[in-house]
């Protein structure tokens, strides 16, 4: 196999989810694909990186001159709600579905060594926050990344609330395949 | 194939989630059993049409000369309390996590048709409930089957609460993957 | 729950690829029935132990008063061949395709210690066969038991055509995700 | 979400496999990676398009300042063997069984309207071949090539011998879940 197919495999063998094989057929396909093609990926991925910049409060990824991101500039957004999340895609997830109109804060990682728990306490200590929702995955990892969060954040001074989103069952999920935790969760939050 | 065996198979694939192959599989066990074990399962299913009746209140299966199945005659449940399901597994699901001690009524159908909707009405006039628990699967079906349950018990004239399980997040779902309604129904039950 | 449907799950459980809460759904589906289906039901499960016993011969199960199942008893059947088959739904797939005219054998089980290794050679030995072909899963227990039956055979003073099925590429299989040993067959079986 | 995000999520999406999801995946991967690591990858991208291409006689991608491919060029290859095979991933997985060591030529699509049947036909022509070994998945469309290939080959002068890889059982798989034709093959490709 010629030598740039195989650095390329490489590469793209480190992409989320990919292995060696489908590696292999994204080589191939940029392979197939006219010049203009692949010239318009590079061109992409050298904006992203020259363009693209994390949000000085949030971490959010964006792309305006300014410090902020659209989210954390935008005047009518809730500035008294913040919602942690783990990652973009959960942001992204939460924006979807147009329910929440509040602040965000994107963590980077649940394992409780996240080097962004330092920021969080310096923004809520210096923000008018009320409420602070900890929107972070019920995996073994997330809910000790939720548990480290609350005990920090309870040691501020600031009067808060501090809610985590509720459990119970996903709307299509059938009651008799669930687990004892999440049916307490539906039982304990029914209305 | 001899034909005992066909007739067999055809039984068995009436089964629930068995197929004409899986009801082939368990015929040859059968023959390769020794006729003790088929003689006890004989006897089992006996048993069972001899002595398993509907409860007279709630339609879970039970074994007593009495009327009433263990949960309805138990003085220690909670008389105040009605969780409606579906099916007997979602019973026992429920009763597995220990969380509900209040009795239950078992549809038996989702579809709007249930012939017990009507037993239904007559348990919840006739009882003296304070709240019923509409435990439902939210699928179409079972929405459907929610919303005609509640609108027939809002006709009667007793005071009721009625509350439905909690929409949520599962214990180890991804927000990431989350569907929108389950997303809202995180947000607002958020504690 | 009430005992006799405790002690049906608890046989139900011991079917082939059923779980406890599968064989739990067996026994409420059986709950749910008329008397006259758990009826058919039983008499299917009597006529199948008293009617049905195994071929002196190939020890295919079948339900004629005679000593030998309708396959080994039918005078159009090739007496040359014989096919040696792991289980009953081997036969079964075998005959469905109509590809093959022989007798069989049904070994019973993988396992080197197959009981009925002494029974196929003394089969082989008094009969006038041409041909063995070994039709046996190439998992490690059945190549194991390929290679045990073809050493067994080979000892034999008959002389005897012994033969595998050919390995390959089955039909909508795709090349690019064959294992080396399942090409290799591909190309040494080309024609 | 930033212009150069959503671009290059829309160029990743056009990958094989790859949903808008996954796409997104990659991009927030991107976006944290170092610049050397994207700078890499741009680099690899733009020496697979300058130095990879096509093999003039067989199609096959490869980097040398020569017309032939690696392949073609090898002189202890048999010359008078072809295998002709859908895409590149197929010759990866022979080569990679080093079972066979004649040439290749990669058709690049299934369906009948190849622009590369007119190339076969020449090559075959002007060649010196003994056996054209057609390699093909099949599937409905893989079938359909297979026989327009066999039925071009045959109008040619040469005297050919035009096999098929063998149909049979894969390593691992169940005899009993086998379907016909596979069952075919196996018992025709027996030995």
């Amino acid at each position: 196999m010629a030598d740039s197919i195989k650095k390329l495999q490489d590469l793209f063998s480190k992409f989320p989810t990919v292995g060696r094989r489908t590696a292999g057929r994204f080589v191939y396909y940029l392979i197939h694909q006219p010049t203009q093609t692949t010239d318009e990926l590079i061109a992409a991925i050298h904006e992203l990186k020259k363009g693209v910049k994390l949000c000085a409060w949030c971490f959010n990824p964006h792309e305006t001159s300014e410090k902020l991101c659209l989210i954390c500039a935008d005047p009518s957004r809730n500035k008294q709600q913040l919602c942690i999340v783990e990652k973009e895609a959960d942001l992204l997830t939460i924006e979807a579905s147009k329910r929440y109109k509040g602040l965000y804060f994107i963590l980077g990682a649940t394992l409780p060594e996240s080097p962004r728990l330092l920021d969080l306490k310096k923004r809520v200590s210096a923000g008018n926050l009320e409420e602070v929702i900890i929107a972070i995955n019920s995996t073994p990892d997330g809910k000790a990344t939720t548990t480290l969060i609350e005990r920090t954040l309870k040691e501020l001074p600031q009067k808060l609330k501090i809610t985590r989103l509720a459990q119970g069952l996903p709307v299509g999920g059938e009651l008799e395949y669930a687990d004892e935790e999440t049916l307490e969760g539906a039982f304990e939050g029914r209305k």
